[in-house]
């Protein structure tokens, strides 16, 4: 996903300077014209530092704990593109708020396919001031920025949501599926009726063919990933007492998958037959 | 719905006898050409009859119990539009053949508006030859027939699939706007967000403005409806030991929802806040 | 169940005809001094009619389609231990009715062990006159007799509720061992800790020592009957709108568990790893 | 809580030192024969701590943070009746461990009335030689001391699933009540049913009583800390992939109570009609 980024961030032009943990993405985006460098800190003597890391663990570890915030360039903005969680977004707001560095909470609707073609979504919130920093390069990372206020809960709540969407989008395909095949409709038939009629969005297009194959690797986005971002969604439900038993069914799927050996399978192999 | 369906026959150029349980919505399509008559098996003596009922309930007790059968004329291709059990459907096209009238299984995909604008699909499954017969009627009231083969029961379970989709989709919206309102994001905000992005289908930006508006009536489709259908989808599934849980969660939204008095709001209403 | 009861019969003293559709228990029961008949008919030339078949279906087939009630003696009682649906209840009632023979519901609680034992419990329903008339057979064959009223269908729900207890009593032994196994605590110990301290019924001691013996056959109550009950109890919470989350857990379980082949294990099978 | 364990130990002769945030239970405790002291890290000037917290945050902020562990008597045994996370567990034997402190995980069954009258179960997890030191202590506030090795994550994971089975009890109860009230059979008829048949254990006779009687006040455990309680239960299960639908199914009444404003009634509120 880092790759795909960084590659339409070099055609349109920026310097971009690219830290990761581990060296090979970084060899291969550095041979179309990146700067590698050692240390996340480097990274962030910039104006902009786009983050697209896993979670709140690994941005934990590779941006607070690494220091990157102390030896940011003053000015700095900071877009963060993980989807993480609402109480690690607030803190993570805080300590930049407390350098005066700006957060702009960034998240990132796609897969790295889309990504890099350019068909991003951005959900951007932060100071109009730093979104207004940052907006050329999330365009230029994205098809469109949605700008979602100040405050960065809206923008991972509506991320979050998303990612819901689309978990419970492949789930409901799954089971109707697993229906229709016991009464003589293939999945690809079934899938071809749902998107000539009714149902044809992007979502319900690429993951329908997905569970109609059964075509799980490559991963898009993980089943690990998927569990992750499922209990991120019933944990900001909870903290507002949302009871979501969708949520709670994907949650199940995940852990079910993860527990036969198929964390590292796209996530839509929670529709794994 | 019988209303909207009449009318496309009757602007296409057929002859059309109606008949119905209550006379009102009868009187009205009347003024527009069509024949009353005072029975269904009246209506039956015809070359084709559309039958559009509410369930196997009615089914049986307006065209089985009434002795419609017996009094078709001959030849008659009998299209049932109307969503049913899968046992029901069998033991229909077994009293169609006894009498040799040929039954073809015909749900159709859409709401009353879509009707009236000739919007709906129609998934068609019977002999060849009926098909070929009924088609052009068919053809007259929806914007696509979609054959599915000789056995009525690939139609229903497809039917039974989409309405299943239809309905979690609703969950879906529900659950996430539910989450994001808490967050600071509207429940139109979010849709914008949604169908703009990814998850623009004619179902995501249908129901997720009636849930956005919480507008659940008139009803194009009730909660009674959309109860009996989940049970449909269960005892479809139970039949073939598919395990449904996102299933199992609509059903119980709509048991909540009729507990709570809503029979008779729009079936979007398991997303009432 | 049918053997372990009749020689409860027997030892009471009660002289007993015997039908039952596969022979082989038969000539075991007759053998000890049962009179085996040829017919359900027959057997109901008697002044207490005990039918203990496993379903809806069953009933239908071997005695109202048999025209078992017509050829029973004048002044029949009917006890129906079966657990069978709310409205197939109401159906049979009222068959008996018109014939003048007294229906009696008197589903029984326990599995063929504690039939054996004379350790059931039975909730019996009806004509308090008719109550009096069959008590004495009832006690016969079980610990102790729950009167209900005269409608049958208090005594169904009992039933009905009694086996959705037990059944969640399984799931919920199943998850809570699967979870402390993970945190080194044995099943065994948890069932010891569990009944050693506030749980300790006779159904936790019972269910928990299978679970954790995952020792599923032979079957006292197979899964095929455990889906059977979990559907009457699901249908039964739907005609009056009541949402029973569990319950559909559980339905779930018992089509997972059919799907994988385990139809004939006991239905402690649901918590099968 | 605390005052009824307090009782006990003052009955069993303990000189006992009592710290509290609110100050008004410790008054009451102080009058039978405590000592109030004006801070934790003079209740923990001791042989034997017994810390008798919320959750991992009131013990976060109540000993570790203000630095109790640091002023504790050398030899001091931690004895920690808190249900806590598995997490947070690991945490605190390790910071004990750090000091030369012995940690015991010990979780108590039971309310406070139990507590009162020294019916507690105390599941107990520590080194042999700290067991040993504090069992006297622990079996004077309990009815039994349950030994589960010496890694605290048995312990609680133990008590994890006992809450576990409790909450799913008390649905299990609301869901059969809510069924057959619906068809004539009143709640206290079918508890005396169970509890007269195969399901009386204390935990069936006791929240049977109160899910009955609808008896939600005062809370003997709230609602809050049932929500935390559940959450810990799937957090424990997440971090091992087990995947626990019922407990799925709980955590989302929880919050449905919590949403409606009942969170400082009894949890057995989950069960409220």
């Amino acid at each position: 996903m880092g790759s795909a980024v960084v590659s339409r961030l070099l055609v349109a032009g920026y310097a971009v300077r690219v830290w990761n943990r581990s060296r090979q993405p970084v060899e291969a985006i550095v041979a179309r014209g990146a700067v590698g460098v050692a240390s996340a800190a480097e990274a962030a003597d910039a104006d902009v530092l786009c983050c697209m890391l896993a979670d709140d663990a690994a941005i934990r570890s590779a941006i607070l704990d690494a220091g990157v915030l102390e030896h940011a360039k003053p000015g700095l903005v900071f877009a963060n593109h993980a989807t993480v969680s609402v109480a690690f977004a607030r803190e993570l707001a805080d300590r930049c708020a407390e350098r005066g560095i700006d957060y702009v909470a960034a998240p990132v609707l796609g897969r790295p396919e889309a990504a890099a073609q350019g068909k991003l979504h951005i959900f951007a919130a932060g100071k109009p001031d730093a979104i207004a920093r940052v907006r050329p390069v999330l365009e230029a990372m994205s098809q469109r920025v949605w700008p979602l206020g100040e405050d960065p809960q809206p923008a991972n709540a509506a991320k979050l949501a998303s990612n819901f969407m689309i978990a419970s989008t492949i789930e409901q395909l799954g089971e109707a599926i697993a229906l229709v095949e016991k009464y003589g409709v293939s999945a690809s038939e079934l899938v071809e009726l749902l998107t000539g009629t009714s149902f044809g969005s992007p979502i319900v297009v690429n993951y329908g063919r997905r569970v109609a194959e059964q075509s799980f690797s490559p991963a898009g986005f993980t089943m690990t990933l998927g569990a992750k971002d499922l209990r991120l969604v019933l944990a900001a439900g909870e903290e507002k007492a949302v009871a979501m038993p969708f949520a709670s069914v994907l949650r199940d799927r995940f852990l079910e998958g993860i527990a036969r050996g198929d964390s590292d399978l796209d996530w839509s192999a929670i529709a794994k037959r």
